[in-house]
């Protein structure tokens, strides 16, 4: 199939056309004649973006369009991690609902995606095997990776590293791993633990990092220094990593991250401090967004939308210069997929013909504004127009 | 006139339908007879909530509608100062762009703002003067509070005193005030001055005060004992008062602003530490939110919409529970009400028939995902449907 996307504006730039041959941009330019048979498509002068990606998330956790749950929690960690699996047993179907959030992510442009699936001795695989088979069954639409994660701990919950083994073998593509010293109790045990089944499946890794201050930076070294040991720079990433908003010391961690290939995953929450974007990018490293977990019981908050996404981290870095607010968006855009490792990513003649139209004027309006979306191409076909999915 | 409202939930609660007298709410129930000759809605069992406050904000900036402004600005307050006064020169017009902002907060639901006007000695009291005619353009549509606001400094533009003098007697209803060291170099001098205008013209005050720690909490002190000298208690708000977020002391602060029935305005960034909302009522005080400028030359960000600003304000403040996200809520609603003094304020039997409907099934839910506004009703006449103005 040949598309011909008449009159949009890549970035925010000069009016231009983009032709698309089967799922990838073959040419961008102004005035390109239409191929014969080929389908057109009018921009109307709009703003295109690559389509969005996300870089943290938790589909297999949302209660998405499941009606309104009352959220009376307590305040620890531990609270929320035992309501979770409380409610979970109450009939909570995790296929279902990734699904659901995954199609209400295409339909607001993203077609990127990596997951957290939850791992433990009470659901097993279940979870990481429902991401699998919904990876394969998005396939050609979406992309999703599946992170294997002990949620519930690793080394404190006998069993769970067997359980992560399998779901590595059932296909999740990479490791995960949770809080090495306030989860479970032995940074070195669970480094080396999660480090292993990275090496042995061949798959790289994420850990997820909550834990604060000196605490989080002892973590953050000691997975430095194993990613180095083993060469796995560009294969490690660091979730939420809260440490580097709390150290004096932080521009030394920035340095060692960047060079160590290790990439940092921030949701930019308003409530605490958080790594700087700025200050990840000036040290030459990676730094991308992902909106961590959606309308579940551990948050009401959050919205399968990267633009808005893309605002709370640029509100969170104070960016206030257009120039500022692009790089807002590129947490969102090209440096989510670098960090991930999508392939074929961007608004390029080469790329995947994965792309959002809005209406706005600048790139900074898009974030600030995150207007609707009025067409999203996946694989070179529209998927959604004004927020509804085609098919 | 006389209208029934039917079958609508206020704040989530059972179905109810309510009666509006002229511009009154005269009875809420299940049931209610319609008289004859009512005029009658169908609130399709949405979930209704009392019209927003908008408690902080300024009109006379936004360049809301213009085209997209590139923000080149410095990272200095007084490059955003700068930058402001420069391109004002080119033929900014304060009256069309309050006018038009007002409108958009109207169509999302807000019929109460306190906004301020700049007053200096380049645009004389123009701002403040066209903020006091769309006052009393939109009286009996929206309650506007007019704050003349020295933005450019009082003391350190000599000149500046006597405008806002003026502007008081041209009918500006609250004195403004801004960073007295940080912006006049003399505390002291500053906050005799604007509370000298308060006593002359028997008119509250509005204190701008962005210094951090302890330069921010001893002017919070100096507020403190003159507004209890003066008897002004209820009479006086602190906007931003940041240096709550950065005093290991702000307990005492907290109590003694409590004490003296100052009340907090956050707008809740989520780039810098704030006063907390649960602190500030713990203590017994007052506190409530605002957006600050919308699209203008100080920052791209911000929305006319207190749905969203109720949201940042729940994640900043970390609002998990559907109990805490009620206060996220209150913010917007009763607590900037009782703050800015705006009267026969709620979703009550006497209070003014001001009330919007959004499909939600809870408060929590109408905050975090800030649903469109499927009615808006203004002193017990529909304003806006789905976001669009009736007029």
């Amino acid at each position: 199939m040949t598309t011909l996307l008449r009159n949009c504006r890549p970035m925010g730039g000069t009016a231009a056309d983009l032709l698309i041959e089967g799922e990838v941009i073959t040419a961008i330019g102004a005035g390109l004649p239409a191929p014969e048979g080929a389908t057109l498509l009018d921009g109307q002068g709009m703003l295109a973006l690559p389509a969005f990606v996300e870089g943290h998330t938790h589909l297999d956790k949302s209660r998405w369009g499941m009606g309104w749950w009352v959220n009376e929690v307590g305040p620890r960690l531990i609270d929320r991690i035992d309501t979770e699996r409380a409610t979970r047993r109450g009939g909570f179907d995790p296929a279902t609902q990734s699904a659901r959030l995954a199609r209400e992510f295409l339909a607001r442009g993203t077609t990127r995606i990596r997951s957290f699936a939850d791992v433990d001795t009470e659901i097993g695989t279940a979870h990481s095997d429902a991401l699998v088979a919904l990876r394969e069954a998005l396939r050609g639409t979406m992309d999703i990776q599946v992170v294997a994660f002990p949620q519930s701990g690793l080394l404190v919950r006998p069993g769970t590293l067997e359980l992560l083994d399998q779901a590595l073998r059932n296909g999740a593509d990479i490791v995960g791993g949770l809080d090495p010293s306030g989860i479970d109790r032995d940074p070195k045990g669970h480094l080396d633990a999660v480090f292993g089944l990275s090496e042995k499946h061949g798959k790289p890794l994420d850990i997820h990092l909550h834990e604060p201050g000196e605490l989080g930076a002892f973590a953050l070294e000691l997975t430095i220094e194993r990613t180095l040991a083993l060469g796995m720079q560009g294969q490690v990433v660091l979730s939420h990593a809260f440490c580097l908003g709390d150290v004096a010391r932080a521009p030394a961690l920035y340095a060692a991250l960047a060079e160590a290939g290790i990439a940092v995953a921030t949701t930019a929450p308003p409530s605490r401090a958080v790594p700087s974007v700025r200050a990840m990018r000036a040290a030459g490293g990676r730094i991308f967004a992902g909106n961590d977990g959606i309308r579940d019981t551990w948050t009401p908050y959050n919205m399968p939308d990267m633009l808005q996404r893309a605002m709370l981290v640029g509100l969170k870095n104070e960016f206030r210069r257009d120039d500022e607010i692009a790089w807002a968006l590129a947490t969102v855009t090209d440096w989510a997929a670098e960090g991930c490792g999508f392939a074929a990513y961007g608004l390029a003649v080469g790329a995947r013909a994965d792309l959002v139209l809005v209406e706005a004027e600048t790139v900074a309006e898009a974030v600030v504004a995150t207007p609707p979306r009025r067409l999203v191409l996946s694989h070179g076909r529209v998927v959604a127009r004004d927020g509804v999915l085609a098919s």
